[in-house]
């Protein structure tokens, strides 16, 4: 499975993988999914808002089980974070029939369409559209970064957009969603384990702050003259840090972009976006108020005017206890329990079904990055782990 | 002339100009040069360079006096960077033969390609290959943001890469080069002076810093596990500002380019460039020295890896004393003399024949910019100063 999926969306030169939605790469991904989909007898469909499933048994009975995770990936990204819950999902189905499992209740394997968000700005799209937690019109005002809206990129890449929006229905007919998914800290390799279950993902945001000063000549500008908006940029930068030690947080500015970016012109604007995110409410307000506080003391010194914009905002997401508690019993009931700062579909989903996730070791904690790793013996593990889950729900 | 001028490769939301070397909007100044030269009935050529050529009498014949600047742009710059040298030369042409002048001396009018360096990186390509600054070679390996050559963008604007190169027969055959520039500082404003001659350029030049970190999930990775380049990237900014102040000279951090720029990835690498001038060599030194040596201490202490590469360089350039006397002199010896920051075609060219520039107020200080600007009296009198100089030099 492996051989097929890993070079599709592969820059050569960083070696990491541009997955975005809707794009070439990713309907090369999509084609991957049918193709494992039918190979397995399975009945291939796509919903309404683009996600992709393959249901062993009755798509429109009751109280299906489903597994899954996402095919897209962050600019760079590495070859795990997404993919190795699709392929464990496949894998863990191959083990079932292989130990001559008889299911009681209809299996689905998902991919869910747009989950990084690296290409429209907004995580986990088609899950969010599914969940009624992103409306249509919203949904429609997407834009990427060459001004084409996600309605268009969906009918550039053969999808119908005009039926996108929530979706009860199918969420009505899920059972139990289980999302296993490569750690992406050190957690479970600090601890020694090969697998772990999700308790909580950390409450979590972005926020675009644009610095907006006065374009000049860089070579001819007195520094007394100059309103330099990379200046309180970078002292914001440094202040999220500070800030996010302090509160045992996390802060982060991944993400630029500078007008009009030219080596021997002062920036009329910087734009940078904070990805913060805490595990408490109180701590995450904490911190980005305390950068915003000292973003705009900079900015009134150079002369610079700031605004600030919450672009996303997830508050925090305790999975289901019972579910949890479920998954922690079909495993022996020894598999540490630990939080997350990552967002994932299955968060998403949490508020409308029951939900649960499993996290396979990483040992270097190194995501988002062509250098995410998976040691093998930790990825059959996590199959092995996912199928007793699989089994232990589905075929009671 | 303006009215046909002002439209060409304006952004309509900026207002800024976007004319860069070798584009659709380069190729309608250029068009736009050729029509003025031929409704004057001057001969035009292009010389092996792509620089544009307006001649009023022999072109080949010696002790040519040449004035004229550059239509490119800055990404969003303003509109008298570059073309108030070159209406102005048409003007003082205009002016001249109102006058009834008679040339002793062939007169030329420039448009000198690709001067801001916008596209390529490298300044003043057109003079630099005339004055064999910049090798055939080097211009060849010329890349673009989108991996465009400079031949291959030359050939695409219908010009034949093929001649590139040094030019000293031409250079040979000029007696004086003249360049009306708007002032990028606000001395004459300060001064109260209209129009002002140039001393000298800073020595001024690019650095390109590289910081290496480890991309990974801005959501996951413990602060204390990071190797965040932007960290660093801004710890370098603001040594630069604090070098140069305390130094007297200028340094600026106006470009910059990171990877994968994902609003939840730590950025793999940060690249930033570095644009810095200062009065004399030592002191630049000094300045350039010192924020190396900051970056590669704030590196260390993030794990993060740097390498600082000299993209260009142009030492101090003291315009010809004697050329600059008569200027004085023909302008009633009260005109300002200054020294600027910024680079010209005429500091390029000032290293193989004798060359002078002329300086009009410029009330903001403003230049790279959209807001840059100059009034009506003060262009007039630009025009007055140039077609009194050309008339000294090419009419005595």
């Amino acid at each position: 499975m492996w051989a097929d999926l890993a070079p599709i969306g592969r820059n050569p030169e960083t070696r990491g993988y541009r997955r975005y939605a809707w794009t070439a790469a990713d309907t090369d991904c999509r084609a991957w999914f049918r193709a494992q989909a039918e190979t397995r007898g399975l009945t291939y469909e796509t919903d309404r808002n683009g996600n992709q499933w393959a249901w062993l048994g009755d798509p429109t009975a009751p109280g299906a089980v489903v597994t899954g995770s996402h095919l897209d990936s962050v600019p760079d990204g590495g070859a795990f974070d997404g993919p190795l819950g699709v392929v464990s999902s496949f894998a863990a189905l191959d083990e079932l029939r292989r130990r001559g499992a008889e299911f009681t209740r209809p299996l689905a394997i998902t991919n869910f369409g747009d989950e990084e968000g690296a290409r429209f700005g907004l995580a986990c799209v088609g899950s969010r559209l599914a969940a009624g937690q992103l409306t249509r019109e919203a949904a429609y005002g997407l834009r990427d970064g060459d001004g084409v809206s996600l309605p268009q990129a969906m009918e550039a890449a053969g999808y119908d957009p005009s039926t996108i929006g929530p979706d009860p229905e199918r969420l009505a007919r899920i059972g139990a969603f289980v999302e296993l998914h490569v750690e992406q800290g050190r957690a479970l390799d600090l601890s020694g384990d090969r697998v772990g279950i999700a308790s909580a993902i950390w409450p979590h945001g972005r926020w675009r702050f644009d610095f907006h000063g006065e374009a000049n000549h860089a070579g001819t500008t007195r520094l007394v003259d100059r309103r330099d908006p990379m200046l309180t940029y970078a002292q914001t930068v440094l202040a999220a840090r500070r800030e996010a030690e302090l509160a045992g947080a996390v802060a982060t500015f991944g993400k630029i972009a500078v007008e009009p970016n030219a080596v021997n012109a002062i920036p009329s604007l910087v734009r940078g976006w904070l990805d913060s995110r805490a595990p408490d409410q109180a701590t995450l307000d904490t911190v980005t108020a305390g950068i915003e506080r000292s973003a705009r003391e900079y900015a009134d010194r150079h002369g610079v005017d700031l605004t600030v914009v919450r672009e996303s905002f997830t508050p925090v997401i305790e999975f289901e206890h019972a579910l949890r508690d479920e998954l922690n019993k079909i495993l022996g009931g020894t598999v540490p329990v630990l939080g997350t700062g990552a967002g994932h579909d299955a968060g998403i989903l949490s508020g409308s079904i029951p939900t649960a996730m499993l996290f396979v070791r990483n040992p270097t904690g190194v995501s988002h990055s062509p250098a995410e790793f998976a040691a093998e013996d930790d990825c059959v593990a996590g199959v092995l782990a996912l199928a007793d889950v699989l089994e232990g729900l589905a075929c009671r």
